[in-house]
């Protein structure tokens, strides 16, 4: 079991969401003291996620105002619990989606913590105290030490920031299917967004052809000369579409909004894989008939174990690897959460939680 | 290259379809001669597959009239063309779904000739001289000896016929994940028909642990007690669902109406698969989440090789292994698709194409 506190003294100053309007405000609220498990983090950055605006406007019905989203967290460690393991006051650590698992089922055992039956979240969880936890739009971070990671010393801090959830929930998937260490397949990436390009980074990175496939014409330039996509499918473009089907072994479908399965299926070779990492609000339709004919899978994953983002983020360290951001003040995040709804942003909005940087759009 | 024979002279009697009523009525035909790679068969017994029904009805929107159904087709060699090898006259032979395949593709060359892009069907097919193929609602087939198999002499020849479709369909995916040599596993069937019980036993024989999801309650007992499943499920039952929620590694959808996957998928433990052979004629409702929090998978396949088919009957010879059917006489075919939409048989019913059964029903 993870460590439960329950004297939540702490004061912090975030920014939250009171109604399903989704509005950010500011908002002050009280964490936990830093228990023996624990490190306090003083939050420099944090990204904007599309799973926050999902929770901020209870699209999916679980939110529990008040909402302090949050879970791609970077910061520094101002303080230490003392059964805390391999960190130290002034360490850069990140923090992902994870607060708290079991620790002690198959999954947790086998450093996939992310299946655990009892994990809760970095926000809109329910902590082992009873409390409800709030993430990184805020000020500080109190975070059991088993989630949290390194991040790598060439890496910047703020667009190192979205691999902690973007980053590692499409590198997760290319690692499982093995395509990690065996280049030269040809892999689609479909929807360039936060996710998206981000994969398409990883996809180069492991030796593999990357075609990515969008509904905006506008994203071929985008992805051939700004992220050196090797090919550009126009979903809308049947001709494209058909030229191309049966010429894929993995598709990486990172794409939130409805849309239908039929014609990306249509693009994989037989025993290929689409695997799914957005959620839209309601089903897919899945046909049978690609399926069946093409012996194909359709699977789904959620992020990655720590054990495995601390791997990707050391690989991102190595290859220099990290997100195309725009960073922005916390007043002018209501106004990017608008702008992720249109999918105008390249790619990922971070949070300059601290205000230390000049780079401010 | 399959053998062209443009030559159709001999005369067959059989039974077809004629328009989207559906109904089958006796139904005079030609077929080739038999060519080099030809064998002739006398067919025997031939099973009816939900899939006739789909194609008599034109559900799929793809029948071409007079279609002559039939794709579970038992019989005896009476010709044997010059150039082929393993078979030859007085021999009891199956032919499943396949006509004709490229026999050059990568598929085909890894005896996967069930996903050449060139495949024909054995009826409502284009064979490679242009004519329509006729299935084995007939007395007779001309057949490339490389999609003929044969069958054990200690299999009854009535009850194997639907292993030429129904028994490779399921277990092709079992033996694809590995299910054939590793016993122990648990093992979901939904939907006890035609697929459905066959798959009980191959599980069974397997050595897994197998439960059979079913809405109906009267399944219970068939599947408890006729087959030997160690569990059931009604699927209808929402505490038993919840009860069984993250329990079975490998589950088989045998379920050809439509049906949510929502609840099937909560079954599955993480990184279980869902198999689905059934082919609704909708989509499936695929709701995102239970995929991506269970690192799950949805998978779809079509029969199997005819190596791999060869191997499922001699299989079947081994651990006496056939279809519990129903015997009936070809003027009896009409009431048995009625019947079949209403899932009442248990569990094929099988045509007694040359009348030499005292066992009709």
């Amino acid at each position: 079991m993870a460590q439960t506190t329950p004297n939540h003294t702490l004061t912090v100053s975030g920014w939250a969401a009171l109604d399903s309007s989704g509005k950010i405000v500011p908002y002050t609220f009280k964490r936990r003291e830093n228990g023996v498990n624990d490190v306090t983090i003083k939050i420099l950055y944090c990204g904007i996620c599309h799973t926050d605006l999902h929770h901020a406007r209870n699209e999916w019905g679980i939110t529990m105002y008040p909402l302090v989203p949050g879970h791609e967290i970077i910061g520094v460690i101002t303080k230490v619990g003392g059964d805390v393991k391999g960190f130290k006051e002034g360490d850069r650590v990140g923090v992902g989606c994870l607060a708290a698992t079991c620790l002690d089922c198959e999954h947790c055992k086998s450093d996939e913590e992310n299946y655990c039956e009892q994990l809760q979240f970095v926000y809109n969880g329910v902590f082992w105290d009873g409390s409800i936890t709030y993430g990184g739009y805020s000020k500080m971070l109190v975070a059991d030490y088993r989630y949290v990671v390194h991040i790598p010393e060439n890496l910047p801090m703020d667009a190192a920031a979205p691999l902690l959830c973007a980053g590692i929930t499409v590198f997760s998937p290319l690692k499982d299917h093995g395509l990690v260490t065996s280049p030269g397949k040809k892999i689609g990436v479909v929807g360039l967004g936060g996710l998206g390009h981000v994969a398409v980074k990883f996809a180069k990175a492991f030796g593999h052809h990357v075609t990515v496939i969008s509904t905006s014409p506008s994203k071929e330039a985008e992805a051939k000369h700004r992220l050196g996509a090797h090919d550009f499918i126009l979903s809308s473009n049947a001709n494209q579409m058909q030229v191309a089907k049966r010429s894929l072994d993995f598709i990486l479908d990172t794409v939130s909004g409805e849309h239908s399965l039929l014609p990306i299926l249509e693009l994989l070779k037989v025993k290929g894989t689409l695997f799914i990492v957005g959620a839209p609000d309601k089903p897919f339709e899945l046909p049978a008939f690609p399926l069946i004919f093409g012996k194909r899978s359709v699977k789904g994953g959620i992020i990655g174990g720590i054990k495995e983002t601390q791997e990707m983020l050391d690989f991102c360290g190595k290859y220099n690897i990290t997100c195309d951001i725009e960073l922005i003040t916390p007043d002018k995040i209501n106004e990017a959460m608008e702008r992720l709804v249109k999918n105008d942003v390249r790619y990922r909005f971070v949070i300059d939680i601290a205000g230390n940087s000049d780079l401010i759009s």
